[in-house]
């Protein structure tokens, strides 16, 4: 229970114990879960990604992963189609600097044995991973230490402090910590989820130099040099072994005599030194990292906190993933946020519309400058997406790749792939979010405006004017959302948002001709955008045919999906599920079946003028024939859910966004975490159960308290404000604990806080 | 014009060369038009295919092909799906026997040179193959004529006489007559009509003996051992050579003293001596074989005969179709007609639709043996067709490939592979077709009941009693012929096909009960048939959706074509033909362009009990959004051009079907002569032009003439009768040359003709 004007529920939680939200504690994890637990685990920057390995158990994995390094393979059809993608960008592992060799009587102990006891700990608040595991040898128990953090202020660098000390008698060790050259990426075999049917080859070495502890490495086909170096704060002497370099140390260590050495390992891609980078990691020493590390996430949480009073493990789990989202994301804007992040292999490394619809709305509220660095990125592809629009014989404008890390499409099956045309309203409705939260007027002008004109440009292309006079915009032949239904006409989440897509960018040219007149007839030459063009995207958004059942009297996820069988979700197996590796595409295309939310989406992002009656009709029906096969399913159910007052499902959807990964529910965590999922944790607690929605700029609250919990709090970013929103089984609170007066909505209550001013309800807005 | 009562207007025809209609003559070809004429004058039995190639030219060409040797490639997926086809059968060039290299002076002279003049004969009469080229040598010119005939009587013999003659003065020659090893097969490049994506590698030799003149070579993947062998009447002395064997001569030519010799190839594939084989065929010497070929291709012109008084080509061009035709089908049922035949390798050497749809409505009419032998082919496949059917998540019945050589899927595209369901309805419709022409009873009980029972399965599988309580039964997600329409809703000509289908097979099972209860009983027992199921067949057929527009009021190709905004065909530039190779399936997909007859084909092939200007409607629309860019277009549209009255459009498309080869009006006949449109000229004369329908057993006539001609008149085998046709401007007349007494139909005028008998219609029916 909260006492009335407390705006930190963390620290005021009576009884709580203060590390509880903040610690993922792993403990003797079996080896057939390593995977999963090396993912939760995973540090990275953004550049650099390093999943949770034991040092010194190495076993030919993947650990590194650099968003910059991939490799460029040929895509091979045996019926190759006009305007099939020709290549695949698929990320793969750079040179493994985590390696430890530790030597006891001279056998390496981690390549035969499994520690007898093992923990992690990943300290959300520092960034720091602690693993400690003791392992048992001959001659007694040796306890291993690891500390790592990869730093947000360099580019690609992992620190890591290991401490070996022998617990049970003195014993003479050797530490061999090497640096080895890439392993070969996973392959995809039947599950399309995974990795991508790669040469089996990893990288190839073209330096390597054991003195400097570096080792240069080139992808084969896209030619990418990276390169990787070691140093460390005790005297070296020079290995070079199994392909790769390193240091051999040897020691004593006994009970209460540990052996302990910092190893800094740094990357390049883009010519440099990285063995200067690992050496000054080396002097600047592991104890200054961390002290940056925790100052730069200490400002991350001010603006990102978020509790649940009563339900630790909540808070834990929305925090986890806040963390993954908040450290996966590009600090540049070089790289987008991959499927995975840089935690595993999934997806190949590859960019979808989650990063724009699950990912972006979290940090354009949480940690605004990392927002701006994903759309920096889009941005940076727009050529790429310009080629691709004219690849699918689309004249004008530019087609996101539906998947890509460098921006050409990468999918080689359209019909769940390039069809998802809504790729481009997904980024458009993250340049407007981006727009809302921050009132970036020099990213419209520069960007935003682009980006936004140059995607709305498809529409009227893609699309017509109905020729049976109707006066409806249609769309034929697309594929939404739900990628168990497949090339069909006028998908609602997708002509919806085209629809909200062409009013924003006809908006955004009338702002910008206003605000920034000078920057808007640039703008106006260069893309040779007239006032017929606008008014037309106008005129088709009006006309958007958004398919009804009147029948049923629900929206309609598209033409002909309502009439279709429907699926029968209670008779199939839970064996058969997910159905996708289970049944042909073909059999689930003719079903009324959906893999995850499409319409029930459209209704939270584009549903602000739908009274809450007709969305609820929607989302019991589609609720009804959705299988959540997809792990972006949830999020969007459980946000439509507290809208609409169901809130046991709100709850359990919830449930199964937080607790996705640290739950493993699609038991496929080892391939990578889900970020889109993580952040649609986020959403739906801010989105769902407080009901936030961006309306006309102005953010609005309908919160609700769900009958687990005791209360709920969290800290928004919102135009230089920081708003710090609770919601108790007494009322809601808003606080303006940072920035300039904020308007907002308390359901219908328009209410402007003044800095530092705090306003109570007594209850909640339902 | 035709004397009255006159059955033989080839003969007859006065003032005509017997010859001209009967000899397909080529006359210095260039060089890069050598792939045409090749393909043209290409021999088969069936089981044997050689291209037409000049002995003397070899270089690295794929020229013999077997029927039953084909390669088993993986299809790999960088996107693998759940029941995505994962092999391919592809049709691989066997070893060359063909090859002479000819020495003037120690010269090759068809490794350098062109000659000067070249001339092919392909004798439809007696199907010989006689070319004859001049060769200009230092030595003077050097005339080189092969004979080449392929026995319909041998599983897979090639028999030649070759004849080498010095024209300017007397000259030494030396001739090495080689069989050599199998080159690879071509690549697929960007062009989906043409091979596959091979491994670049011919097949593997394991024997190689230069005494026998024998080489066995074995495919790699799927490990089919084939050996060939060739032998000569004159003396051998082996050689060894280039990898494969052969055998050398030394002669004196000189003007009006030629050097001769037969060369006989031979290939075995299921065992058994290939070299004695060739040596049987020397002994019973060429002349003989082309004695037997005569008598064979006779009795078939017999049954076949077809010629068109006024137009010598159209004559020429129907001839050299049906001949084609005709020689691809295999004579024992062990291999389908593919779509090129064996006469190329353009789709791999796959069957499709083609053969029931287009190839055995020809041969059931004209040779119904070898249409049985096509039925028996996918008899010994439907184990692979049931096993297909539960990959495609069909839990019951058996669902034919929609493009194979074993029986197995090998379409790599769903889109516009598997989901062509229709291709069950179609074999269906060619049992039928082939159980009227013949009342075989022994095949229905034998094979044809099966293949009714278990393709008739998957419909009720497939669609769906309509959720919306219509009443109707539907078919959601499948692609119909026309294949610039992909995966949409009920497709007319599918649910049609499928309606038929159902009917079909209930019927076929009422009439074997009564007719062959014993028959009967044996299969209900084995394929577990109860009355319900079938009467289960009857509701669906008759509940079948067939969607109708009320404003164009026409037939709907399916449930959104007609919604679809039309393709510019008029501002489409040529050079953008065929749109397939030149926009991206999505943008085909969403416009209202058919790539080929659809709904049109339909209403031919089970329209007979809609009304005539209900058909003109469809005619006249789906003619005006139709591209033809399948060769299996134009016959359709000509067969309902003729039926609706539109004459200039029927003969249109008559010729562009009838010459689709010899004019090389798709600019492809060098991947192999098309089959279907081959055999669809042949229906576009008589289910066109003569109105031919077969209806409840009995034919149905409806002639009209054709303003460009004076007449045209074709032979008929309908149940054991031969009935000839003649159509002249002054009337039709219906003779039965053998056979018992036959009911037929002119226009509504039903008659009985007695043995013998000729009657005469003076006005047509239309």
């Amino acid at each position: 229970m909260l006492a009335d004007g407390d705006s930190t529920m963390t620290r005021a939680r009576p009884g709580g114990d203060a590390d509880a939200g903040w610690l993922l504690t792993l403990s003797d994890i079996p080896a057939d879960r390593e995977p999963w637990a090396e993912t939760l685990c995973a540090l990275s920057n953004g550049a650099l990604g390093v999943r949770g390995v034991i040092e010194e158990s190495p076993a030919g994995r993947a650990t590194t992963f650099l968003a910059a390094v991939f490799e460029q393979n040929p895509i091979h059809y045996h019926e190759q189609l006009k305007g099939f993608a020709t290549g695949t960008d698929t990320r793969v592992p750079v040179a493994d600097g985590t390696v430890l060799e530790l030597l006891v009587d001279g056998v390496s102990i981690g390549s035969t044995l499994w520690p007898s006891t093992s923990e992690r700990v990943l300290d959300l608040r520092t960034g720091v991973l602690t693993r400690r595991s003791v392992w048992d040898s001959a001659y007694g128990r040796i306890a291993v230490t690891s500390e790592r953090v990869v730093p947000f202020d360099t580019d690609a660098t992992i620190a890591t402090r290991l401490t070996i000390e022998a617990l049970d008698r003195p014993v003479a060790i050797e530490v061999r910590s090497l640096l080895l050259p890439s392993v070969a990426g996973a392959a995809q075999g039947d599950d399309p989820r995974i990795g991508a049917a790669g040469d089996g080859q990893g990288l190839e070495t073209i330096v390597r130099d054991a003195a400097r502890g570096l080792l240069v490495q080139r992808t084969r086909r896209s030619g990418i040099e990276v390169a990787a170096a070691i140093a460390h704060d005790v005297t070296d002497e020079p290995l070079d072994i199994a392909g790769g370099v390193g240091t051999r140390m040897v020691a004593e260590t006994a009970p209460g005599h540990p052996f302990r050495f910092e190893k800094m390992i740094a990357y390049r891609w883009r010519g440099g030194d990285a063995d200067r980078d690992a050496r000054g990691a080396v002097a600047r020493g592991f104890t200054a990292i961390v002290d940056t590390q925790r100052d730069a996430l200490s400002a991350f949480w001010r603006d990102a906190e978020v509790v649940v009073d009563g339900d630790d493990r909540a808070t834990l789990a929305l925090r986890l993933n806040m963390f993954h989202v908040f450290q996966a994301a590009s600090r540049t804007g070089e790289a987008g946020v991959a499927a995975k992040g840089l935690t595993g292999e999934g997806y190949e490394g590859h960019c979808f519309w989650d990063s724009e619809i699950f990912v972006l709305p979290m940090l354009a509220c949480t940690a605004p400058r990392l927002a701006r660095a994903m759309l920096d990125y889009r941005f940076s592809t727009l050529d790429a997406a310009r080629a691709n629009a004219r690849t699918l014989d689309l004249d004008a404008g530019a087609l996101f790749a539906w998947r890509t890390i460098a921006g050409h499409e990468c999918s080689a099956h359209y019909p769940s792939g390039s069809a998802q045309y809504h790729i481009n309203a997904d980024i458009a409705f993250a340049v407007g979010l981006y727009d809302a939260a921050t009132g970036d007027l020099n990213f419209l002008a520069e960007k935003g405006a682009e980006l936004l004109i140059e995607t709305a440009r498809i529409w009227p292309l893609l699309g017509h004017d109905a020729i049976d006079g109707s006066g409806e915009f249609r769309i034929h032949g697309v594929t939404g959302p739900d990628e168990y239904t497949a090339l069909i006409d006028n998908n609602w989440y997708t002509n919806r948002m085209a629809q909200a897509h062409l009013r924003l960018a006809a908006n955004s040219v009338d702002r910008l001709r206003a605000e920034r007149p000078d920057a808007w007839r640039a703008i106006a030459v260069r893309l040779a955008v007239t006032d017929e063009e606008v008014a037309r995207w106008r005129m088709i958004a009006d006309a958007m045919r958004l398919p009804y059942d009147e029948t049923l009297d629900i929206d309609a996820q598209d033409d002909s999906f309502l009439s279709k069988p429907r699926w029968d979700i209670a008779g199939t197996p839970p064996r058969k599920f997910p159905l996708l590796l289970h049944y042909h595409p073909m059999t689930l295309y003719r079903h009324q079946v959906a893999k995850q939310a499409d319409l029930v989406h459209a209704l939270i992002l584009a549903g602000d003028d739908i009274d809450r009656d007709r969305k609820r009709r929607a989302f019991d029906h589609y609720a009804s024939v959705t299988v959540h096969d997809s792990t972006l399913s949830a999020c969007a159910f459980s946000i439509l859910a507290s809208e609409v007052g169901r809130g046991d499902e709100a709850m359990r959807h919830f449930r199964e966004a937080a607790f996705v990964d640290l739950e493993d529910r699609h038991r496929n965590t080892h391939h990578g975490a889900h970020m889109a999922a993580m952040a649609g944790s986020w959403q739906a607690l801010v989105w769902g159960f407080a009901g936030f929605r961006p309306i006309g700029g102005i953010p609005h609250f309908l919160p609700v308290l769900p009958d687990a919990w005791d209360g709920y709090a969290f800290t928004l970013s919102w135009r230089g404000s920081r708003l710090h929103v609770e919601v108790t089984a007494e009322g809601c609170g808003y606080s303006l604990t940072s920035g300039p007066a904020l308007t907002l909505f308390h359901g219908d209550t328009g209410i402007m806080l003044a800095p530092g001013e705090r306003r109570w309800f007594g209850v909640t807005a339902r």
